[in-house]
């Protein structure tokens, strides 16, 4: 099977799913984007769907990778532990058949900080390859399970997790602040009221005054963003002080690079250097691309 | 309408509900529990519901508190604002008709810091009342929104909320850590171990472990225990830091004012002085009884 013509990229999620075709040079022929991640699709189906992408894309070798390769997608690809490069993410692909193959994940095996990854590891060596991330670099990749990851000699050596994003969604969805949660989050001032509160590690002890304020007839203005501001300020603070007061680079959707950035430029006291916002898609083909040169 | 002979004391709250036939004397003659929450019962239900109550316990003066009160309940009660004590709820009595009431909440109008409860504050004036709180003290109540309260020469004077209860059930019922977290959280190592993991304010970033642990094959023994102690831990300290570091006393349920106390004498590095956990109903029916004696 040869890799040196275009192939076909999948970023296969929980609830979504992109794909590209995408040429030799790098540049993207023909793009999809839907809800059909790995939740959507039904035992066994895996398959019948890489026929329909092909159909779709061209018949072409593809490689995936996402939580495709996890418990509940199409394999469950054993991960690759830290440290971990595009070399090694190459050596652990599963193969489906020749042309079609699974991306593994990376994991941290330590008991005593267990962590795993599905996805944001091609993202990290995308941009590794491409030179947007220098080969010592802390990295943050925004998203319902944000990673902070520290990357030494162009290796992903250790990393940890926050639920912030999962954590805002059930409060937006299910909590007794669901009724003042709606709408979407954004940088301004509400944000960085919920990024000040976050200081002193007590976050959720300022959550319910959303609620006794519109009981008591002064809600506060832009609710999802300062409830926002409150979570993201208070993994920044974290995170910064577990991994260090270094700028990290932001990995992954550019709004909620925009949050994280206006997050650490006000907790650090100076604005993130430019170039620190790195579009997680692009990345992630790129990511794919590094490990397809590192093919046998 | 005369408060001389026996009453009906309700504690109705958003899901669970009970109530007691009182004698003279704070004698429980009867008493009754079960789930209908002001959530349970239909629109213009709750006089139906009360005449029930009648009928079960007798045809006897009634006073209710708690979300009964609030704009779900029977009828939507001012709060009376701090600082507050029985005489003030006492006169804050919204009366159905003569021998039927709805005690009022208490607010913290502060515009920075607003505040609401509904039903901490009858245990309250409850607990001071029979003297198993002194005038001046720190109270927490445990529950799905926690409430620590300050009180001063008898009064409520300020509080805060913090929606420990809340965010453990949503994690439990609909997060990706629901399998890990089946089952009772119970004082012990494990929750001892997330107790002092939520040191640093960082009790968010800890909890993704038991997923990665389980995923990787060494599970944390104990799960909701850890994930209970890293919630209440980060509760504990913020609510110490902000209130003052004394011993509180705690009000409420008596499984969770135990992990509570385990949480306070594993921060504070000393346990709690005996009898420093009061039962929520007992305090509840006895400020129901303080509040009748406040009556004109």
């Amino acid at each position: 099977m040869s890799w040196e013509g275009p192939f076909i990229a999948v970023d296969w999620g929980t609830t979504n799913r992109r794909a590209w075709r995408i040429a030799p040079d790098g540049t993207v022929e023909e793009a999809c984007a839907d809800t059909g991640g790995i939740t959507a699709v039904r035992e066994r189906g895996f398959a019948d769907e890489a026929a329909a992408l092909r159909a779709r894309l061209g018949d072409l070798p593809m490689l995936l990778g996402g939580m495709i390769g996890s418990d509940r997608g199409w394999r469950n690809v054993p991960y690759a532990p830290c440290p971990a490069d595009a070399r090694a993410l190459a050596e652990g692909i599963d193969w489906i058949d020749s042309r079609t193959g699974i991306v593994p994940g990376v994991c941290q095996p330590h008991p005593a900080a267990p962590e795993v990854m599905r996805g944001e590891e091609v993202q990290i060596v995308g941009g590794l390859a491409c030179r947007a991330l220098p080969p010592d670099a802390l990295v943050c990749c925004p998203g319902t399970h944000a990673k902070w990851v520290r990357i030494e000699g162009g290796r992903i050596v250790r990393f940890a997790t926050w639920m912030t994003g999962e954590v805002f969604a059930l409060l937006s969805r299910h909590s007794i602040l669901a009724p003042q949660l709606e709408g979407e989050a954004q940088p301004g001032a509400a944000f960085a009221a919920g990024v000040a509160d976050s200081a002193g590690g007590d976050a959720l002890g300022h959550l319910f005054g959303l609620r006794a304020g519109h009981v008591l007839g002064h809600p506060r203005k832009d609710a999802p963003s300062y409830a926002s501001g409150l979570l993201i300020g208070a993994e920044v603070r974290a995170a910064l002080a577990r991994f260090g007061d270094t700028a990290p680079a932001l990995v992954g959707r550019t709004d909620l690079g925009a949050l994280y950035a206006a997050a650490l430029a006000q907790v650090r006291g100076k604005p993130l250097p430019p170039g620190h916002i790195i579009d997680g898609e692009a990345a992630f083909r790129e990511g794919l691309r590094a490990i397809i040169r590192e093919l046998p």
